[in-house]
């Protein structure tokens, strides 16, 4: 049970944005700009780069729906997901898209763990500087995310296709209405 | 030097808005809604929780730049506002503030760790729900804008005059326009 009485029993985030959508409502346009808007990372792999981190966070919610979303986009389905999630090193995706990875894991422990190193390494492997940055912005936002989901005790659904259904309705109707 | 090239010389997130400002523009929103809409909470306190979290991070620009924002909208100003961040226990703040400090201080080490004990403890200091909700949610978002500003390597003045100046923008003007 959530920490604070929301008066809906969606799980999540969805209950703390049907609580509060004065600030639900902000919160879905980030995520549409960050993980769906026009851009050269592909919404699977924005949605691979939330995954990583929210699993990082061990944020139930999150990590389930976010992989949910990243296995729909994805070529590699769960599998792949999973696989970069569990052992990055050894997973079938590009050095552009590890590389990132790793940059996203250094946000997640805090800003400063990310080295010059980390991004000439992405920069090397073909990363231009709007993916790194929006990368780092990615990896920064799931950091909030994922610490408002659990710092308000929410409820992450057991069953793996209410997070298929998420992922039906989310990679068809985005986020959030955009103008 | 930040980790990208910006093309602008502002400093901390400000560059990083001007780089890219469709996720600047949302950002923007978020902590107009979060540290400026009408609320229970004064501005002053809310950007005090800001700075609170922004120091525990060590995030330099957040912190000086919150820190002026928190003290230019709190009766106590610069030494009200340090005095929180370096020893919360003996701040001369209120019971309700403290608790709720308390809860931000446990949304930045990660979202389980706040408790139902440090819920129910704000609560009886006389916290609502939605003071509580928006508490862990500006904790959160700090999580994020630390991590976004310190993840890609931007500068922080040394000068403790630009804080000063920015907060005067900020309390007159606000994070963004609003409809």
């Amino acid at each position: 049970m959530a920490h604070i009485e929301l008066g809906n029993d969606a799980p999540g985030i969805r209950g703390l944005m049907q609580y509060r959508p004065e600030t639900g409502k902000v919160l879905n346009e980030l995520a549409e700009v960050l993980l769906r808007d026009e851009n050269s990372l592909t919404r699977g792999e924005r949605e691979l780069i939330a995954t990583y981190v929210s699993t990082l966070n061990q944020c139930r919610f999150c990590s389930a729906s976010h992989k949910a979303f990243a296995a729909a986009q994805l070529p590699g389905g769960h599998e792949l997901v999973a696989h970069a999630c569990s052992d990055l090193d050894t997973a079938p995706i590009s050095d552009k898209l590890k590389a990132l990875l790793h940059i996203a894991g250094h946000v997640q422990q805090i800003g400063t763990a990310v080295t010059e190193k980390d991004v000439a390494l992405a920069r090397d492997a073909g990363a231009t500087d709007i993916e790194i940055h929006d990368t780092v912005l990615i990896a920064a936002a799931f950091c909030m995310y994922n610490r408002y989901v659990d710092g308000l005790g929410t409820f992450a659904p057991d069953d793996p296709a209410s997070y298929d259904q998420m992922a039906q309705l989310i990679t068809t109707q985005g986020y959030a209405p955009r103008p």
